[in-house]
């Protein structure tokens, strides 16, 4: 049977939403372009990203370099600890990471083992090279940060690619703090490319060395681990999977109000519940239910090493079951303390009552590659007449198609005045005019556009067009007004 | 006196704008970071340049990878072509482009010299280090990308940070023309980051190492370069400073409708007329004026190794004089050619009336930093009383603020009911309530807030508030309607 994963990401090649990079030379592992239909999709969940963090959380908004120097990296740990235990070939020089291979051979768990360990089990059950049977060497920490040099000369120095976009906001806190009035708590988020060096990418988007982050950091007093809106969101109901439960080797749910989460001590604060909220509830936003949504509280042998509690929000696919999309990590004092003792610069505040301060962080650190290939998965339907993705309005690529019905009588003239209508009102809409309308039709079905208004003869006694609604086929005739009572009349159909 | 410069360079860093990167650990020459206002700003300049070239223009928009393998670069030319002449004190160390120590040195144009005689040049004139008046050394090209490796061990291969967008949308020609459903022209825009290791980055934003492009590349039929839309645009005036009166060593403006600047042949083709055209008025939109700017020709000795004829637009500057912030380039056949050399896989695509033909580029190149600078510069106003940015509603971070005009009797729940009002419809505002009202004004000034929304104890009464614009500081009351009726009324009042 043809796995949903190579249907969708045939359909991806075919209509323009993602390819592997640099195909005329071959590809390059673990890389992939964002098409037109693609780069739309995402653009417009980074765009409700920030309608949420930015514009209603009111959270500082950073543009931070993807070069940063080699003393951040030391700070962060990255450089110490950001490694995947690698083992090669020692006949045909194949790479493998050796937690994933231990666990898919042996069935064992690897989380808490040492690379030594690895490297002892590895040779104990004599495991070949999968590709040729050849001997494995020995397992070592490879770091997966891209470095590279900057400037000529005796004034190069060492730097990275940033592994996350969080440490832009690290550096920044001085700035950040003056720039927040001294008052805790704020957040500063960060959308951008981030970098690591996977040893084995694998499952187009799901596993990339170059990809897409939204981080929001949250600066508070660990006194303090309150927010002041938490009582908006209090009542939406969270599908949680404790650490507990995984524990004892289950899965079940525990399904509960954000407030009861916080008052039962199953989440440990009301901050990392209100953002757990928060990212449950953007996931809703671009198109994801409930029912495909979960929770998950990391084990603490699975947390990053600057994490003292995790939860993270993981939407189910068909082929790679659990994925994570979201974590809300608390990491405590570890940056602004690393970053202190590295830099010799102390990064304590001294709040309004006079007490002095080292803010911790809150992280709601999200991937956006992850979730383009999950809308994907789940917004595409196959009636078995026609194929289409059923995204929604906030997230599909074009908000609507423009057709004429035929391409004469002055019907595209006509049918361009529409467009532009739209286009002036920020209206992101799609024109066509090639072919007949049935497969006008199955074109804009193919990359979702929720609505298509042809214009017909009629348009020009009447002005009205046809609307035409993706998911019902069903069709109506409105007429055309300025500005946006046009788009009133097409969005309020629903 | 100050500068004009360092006086703006002040404001952005205690405004939150830009700064330089990791000033944590020193800073890194060439690298800045964006802070919350610069950020926005910037971002609504990319939106605004989307919003004509992928939703008017229609243009296939492209996310591809900062990373890419080497044989991009090696078909590219960059590998080859993409150096700077570096000379070092052989002393101290320090790193000097020697065309500019030249120009600067000797008032000599470099623009025709080789790397040769640029090092007989130095040592002729016995150029000594401009530090420490050590010899210098041997001139040599340095290239200017970062390289870097992907992959581990046997797999590594050996891939450049990318120096121009533009090569993700040759490298995906194929897929492509397949999207464009086989019809010439059609164009592909990107934006996003592209880096150059800059011998001596200077002057903040202007020339950085990391940096921010917005590219738009038209595929065309070099045999038809005509646009069928430049009919629309014919009748815009460009003031050109045409390569002639440059080589006469003037400095005078050709006014010209851009049709007559086609048939008079200033512009070689009406393709590259109509992209000029595009890209002048773009600037207008984000806020520029006509008086500074203008379109100068580049020189045959200044062009890129794959152009034919480009034509900048340059933006005048207090303190770096003109500066070019966008260049239309006729590439030729260079890129596809090119790379269907290295790849040997034909880039030749077949007409619909059989004709084969490799296509040619026009490429509409955009700086986003620059922009970003010189719109600081333009819109910063001083008389006297207060200071403020007087950006545009399409660019200003926040298009308004709403304040309580104290922070009791229910006026700040009111405030915020107005705040939702707009953020439901996708207004950027900024809530604040602190400080007296006078602070506030202030505040929302300085970072070019355009209309502040004070709700008082009148609003709880008849629910009006009070519209106070930035540029004349005039107020009115105005009613609270729902929707988008409230922000007509505000937007109207000018």
């Amino acid at each position: 049977m043809e796995k949903k994963y190579d249907k969708i990401y045939a359909i991806a090649r075919k209509r323009g939403i993602f390819w592997p990079s640099a195909e005329l030379y071959g590809g390059l592992a673990g890389f992939y372009d964002y098409g037109p239909i693609g780069s739309l999709l995402k653009q417009n969940i980074e765009k409700e990203w920030k309608k949420l963090f930015i514009a209603q959380e009111g959270m500082l908004l950073l543009e931070t370099p993807n070069i940063m120097p080699e003393d951040v990296f030391r700070a962060s740990g990255h450089l110490e600890h950001f490694a995947d235990p690698l083992v090669s070939c020692t006949k045909c020089g194949t790479n493998y990471r050796a937690d994933k291979l231990i666990e898919e051979k042996l069935k064992l768990k690897t989380e808490s083992m040492s690379v030594d360990e690895m490297n002892g089990t590895i040779i104990a059950n004599k495991i070949p090279c999968q590709k040729c049977k050849g001997k494995l060497g020995e397992t070592f920490k490879f770091n997966m940060m891209f470095g590279t040099q900057v400037g000529p000369g005796d004034e190069k120095r060492q730097v990275y690619l940033r592994p996350e976009t969080a440490q832009g906001a690290f550096v920044s806190f001085e700035r950040l703090w003056e720039i927040a009035r001294k008052k805790l708590p704020f957040g500063a988020a960060l959308v951008g490319r981030s970098y690591r060096n996977e040893i084995s990418p694998r499952q187009a988007l799901i596993r990339i060395r170059e990809f897409t982050q939204a981080e929001a950091e949250v600066f508070f007093n660990p006194e303090e681990k309150h927010h002041p809106c938490f009582k908006m969101t209090q009542n939406e109901i969270l599908q949680l999977l404790t650490s507990e439960e995984q524990k004892k080797g289950g899965d079940k749910l525990t399904k509960v109000t954000a407030n009861d989460a916080v008052h039962k001590k199953v989440i440990s604060s009301e901050l990392q519940a209100y953002y757990l909220t928060l990212a449950k509830q953007f996931f809703n936003r671009i198109g994801f239910e409930d029912k495909v949504m979960r929770c998950r509280q990391q084990l603490p042998e699975e947390r990053a090493h600057y994490s003292i509690d995790t939860w993270d929000i993981e939407i189910h696919s068909e082929d790679f079951g659990w994925v994570e999309v979201a974590a809300i990590a608390d990491r405590g004092d570890y940056d602004l303390r690393r970053h202190s003792e590295v830099s010799k610069k102390s990064l304590t505040v001294t709040m309004q009552d006079g007490k002095k301060v080292l803010p911790h962080v809150m992280e709601a650190s999200f991937g956006v590659d992850r979730p383009v290939y999950l809308l994907l998965e789940h917004s595409f339907k196959d009636d078995g007449k026609r194929t289409y993705f059923n995204f929604n309005k906030k997230v599909a690529p074009f908000e609507a198609a423009v057709f004429p019905l035929v391409n004469k009588d002055g019907l595209p003239e006509k049918a361009l005045e529409v467009f532009n209508i739209l286009l002036k009102n920020n209206i992101m809409a799609q024109f066509d005019s090639s072919g007949n309308i049935g497969k006008m039709y199955a074109r804009a079905d193919e990359i979702g556009i929720p609505v298509c208004i042809t214009i017909d003869h009629q348009t020009l006694k009447d002005e009205t067009v046809t609307v035409r609604d993706r998911d019902t086929t069903k069709q109506k005739r409105v007429h055309i007004k300025k500005n946006f009572e046009l788009l009133h009349e097409i969005w309020e159909q629903d």
